[in-house]
């Protein structure tokens, strides 16, 4: 493998010292950008593109050709364990993720297998692969799953929900079943974390997209429990190397400390939480990586760089800042205004020296 | 007007000793009711029930005939203010509301009128008297209204969203258009919730539904200063009575330093937010309500009990909290929880003299 061109990134999340703010976008790789749409159309379904080593590769380099990002993020989705598990993984139009066979019962809980990453995720190794051996040392490339509430959640309810009533009912009723469920998540989550590493993931993200739906005790309970366990089941170092993590619960602006105190490197912090503020309570901990409201991408490029130079100034100065936003970029942005933010950062990076 | 028989509700929201801890339930008149679905299939649709004095009579005194209530809620929508601006409020399946005809333009904006409550929105206020007629003074009845940004963001949107992504290009892109909405609302709503107090209503409550979609800055700009600015408008007594004020922002619990400075009597809070913790940011400055989540409902009984009990421990001993859920109650709830959450309330309530 070639040596590492753009390393900061990988410094940002370990606070190190950098010459500026990294930026990274999640989801993007996706359907803002007209090439992606295209090779989606081509591919027929979002899970045909993900199951393709060669298309999801191609999908992950997508915007590094457009756009000056520090980070690469493996194309797939946060659902690929339970798919592996035998749920049935698909997606309608507008709906978002459903599975075809949802955990229902305690028999269903204590059926589910626990993957083998090389086997049944075989795809995403391979992807994982490929996407190192392209990127050819130009920017690291991060690895991610859902988090084990996530996952569950989706798993329990048979796809996304306003309310998640089904797997709450199941949390309150049968809390013990529950937590059979989420510690086997955990463990398959570290597994399939760990074989990313070991295919060339040089960072990993956990998304916790639903934890923010729980009562600030159940949080505890059931979604940050589980982080820290598979924390503590993950690979911290290769060769040598660190490979930081980084834990981001939507919603979670209430719980940072308890977040800080999980083990990862960073916290991901959606456009809600004040990143001063967060700063300020954590900093000390955890790197930040965040957070600019998706939707500033709709305003033109002059409301945008003013709002690029609102966040990097509410972290301030010196390392322990990654750029993105405060959630994936939505569908209808306009690359233009990507380009604009990207621009923007590495203009006004200049002015705050590490 | 009889004399109020029951006002634990109003002494609480104003920190005045009380016998035990008030209980309603946003939406208690609603869906999860037999005998609402019944009357809402025979109106046709929900703004006929809404829109006919005798009918929003009625469904608001079905809960309290089921449960001991402390307070009973005006039967109407959030949205009744845009609808009287003309915008055509209509509901579709499973969609929400939606608007007719959308807010686009400045030209729009300017063309809005403030809407005389005794005339465009007299079946609202007729509603109210008639209520207040047919409680006989047997619990206080609350009024409400949309807030400000929660009207606009509906009215620039057309409808309900996931990202709220046309009102958000508005306030990023244009900010001025966004204030010169709000302002009008926010006189709007003023004189909306006088109307109803001039009718009979005996508290008033602002949902602040989409506050939470906002970043700490945005928040204080386009939400809660108009909050202030409509507080400032609003009745506070009525023949020497005091008139409580309730404000409730889904997704708040980040900012209720500021929030408690609004100027209103009490906080509603979402499950997420930890009672406790809230208690001993802002008790000693406003009452606050909630906040069980509203899927605990789905549990059996005995997890009902615990739960209520878990929610009045974390508020603890003191005047000041009014029990309610964190959220609206859930359609297809079964009403005999309800009554084990309201038994469980009257029963704990005695093991915590106040």
């Amino acid at each position: 493998m070639p040596p590492l061109q753009n390393d900061i990134f990988l410094k940002a999340l370990l606070k190190q010292p950098i010459s500026r703010t990294p930026v990274w976008m999640m989801r993007q790789a996706g359907r803002y950008l007209p090439e992606y749409r295209q090779l989606r159309e081509q591919a027929g379904s979002f899970m045909n593109l993900c199951k393709n080593p060669d298309l999801a590769c191609e999908v992950t380099l997508q915007p590094l050709r457009r756009f000056a990002f520090d980070a690469a993020i493996l194309f797939s989705d946060i659902l690929t364990i339970p798919d592996a598990m035998g749920l049935g993984l698909y997606f309608t139009e507008g709906e978002g993720p459903k599975f075809q066979r949802p955990v229902k019962t305690s028999a269903d809980i204590d059926r589910l297998p626990v993957p083998d990453p090389e086997v049944e995720l075989r795809y995403v190794m391979d992807a994982v692969r490929l996407i190192r051996k392209n990127l050819q040392g130009s920017v690291p490339l991060i690895g991610f799953s859902g988090s084990p509430w996530t996952l569950a959640a989706y798993m329990v309810e048979g796809g996304g929900s306003k309310s998640f009533q089904t797997v709450k009912g199941l949390m309150y009723g049968q809390p013990k079943l529950m937590h059979s469920l989420l510690d086997k998540l955990a463990r398959a989550v570290a597994a399939y974390l760990n074989a990313q590493i070991a295919a060339g993931a040089q960072a990993v993200m956990l998304f916790d997209t639903w934890g923010g739906l729980l009562t600030t005790e159940d949080y505890q309970k059931f979604s940050l429990y589980y982080a820290r366990q598979l924390r503590s089941l993950l690979v911290s170092e290769v060769d040598g190397r660190r490979i930081p993590s980084i834990w981001f619960t939507k919603g979670g602006g209430l719980w940072l400390e308890s977040m800080a105190d999980a083990g990862f490197d960073a916290l991901g912090l959606d456009w809600q939480t004040d990143l001063a503020m967060a700063r300020a309570r954590v900093g000390h901990k955890v790197a930040l990586q965040g957070n600019m409201d998706p939707a500033v991408l709709y305003a033109p490029p002059e409301v945008i760089t003013e709002k690029v130079e609102e966040v990097l100034r509410k972290y301030g100065q010196g390392s322990g800042h990654v750029f993105n936003l405060g959630h994936g970029i939505l569908p209808d942005i306009n690359p233009e205004h990507v380009k604009a933010m990207v621009d923007a950062i590495h203009r006004c990076a200049l002015s705050y020296p590490q």
